[in-house]
């Protein structure tokens, strides 16, 4: 049995390898349904904003994603957690020769319901660094 | 004895009041020694620095400001608590004539400590929405 916060460093790595292999439906059961996502410049999202503007249009390619998240600190009391996180998302849209580059903090909140974690409330401060070229393989 | 949700609403109206009126011995009174604020394109603040930052430099006149804060949610368990809040705020530095508008949402997590609930943690998403000329009384 992992500990509470072992529990959560697993959830955001998961979350992680998922969103980097496209796999929304493994993101998507790791948040609660009445999760709110908040990001700069634009209204609270829900989950059902979340999951369209995570799928790619049908018959499109998806974008390449490469993600990394360097958790700072983990707090954790009765059923609520909170963590804070270092992120660096990089986006290399269908046929783009060049990544988007974001970088920044998250301050998340979880749940715990039943008997698992999941992330609850998420303020995402990622803003874009820089344009770099995509490294052809 | 307030419930915990409405003690929580009292130090957000009363973190509120005392910005307003350049109060910063009450808002420092209101954070954990700890505490850490997250806004986009800039590393984690610490006490001290929000301190620093506050505070006019001696000598000049403080700046106006106006701001509001409408919770949306408090959740509450253990000694932990989030909520989140739609933020307007409006500053004019001295002898400006426009005040500088911003506007979104925070997250924030409380920390209980000893019969006190403390802000421990922010996650601020303000971002500029316009001037407007201040208007002279």
């Amino acid at each position: 049995m992992q500990s509470d916060e072992a529990q959560i460093r697993t959830l955001v790595q998961t979350w992680q390898r998922a969103t980097m292999a496209g796999d929304i439906d493994t993101v998507l059961s790791l948040m609660t349904d009445d999760v709110v996502f908040l990001v700069p410049g634009r209204p609270p999202m829900h989950k059902a904003e979340f999951s369209t503007l995570s799928s790619p249009p049908s018959g499109s390619n998806s974008p390449k994603i490469d993600a990394s998240s360097d958790i700072q600190e983990i707090g954790v009391s009765g059923d609520l957690a909170f963590a804070w996180t270092k992120l660096a998302v990089s986006v290399t849209p269908p046929g783009a020769s060049k990544a988007i580059n974001r970088a920044g903090y998250a301050l998340t909140v979880f749940r715990r319901q039943g008997d698992r974690w999941l992330l609850a409330r998420d303020a995402n401060l990622l803003s874009v660094v820089a344009e770099t070229n995509r490294s052809t393989p």
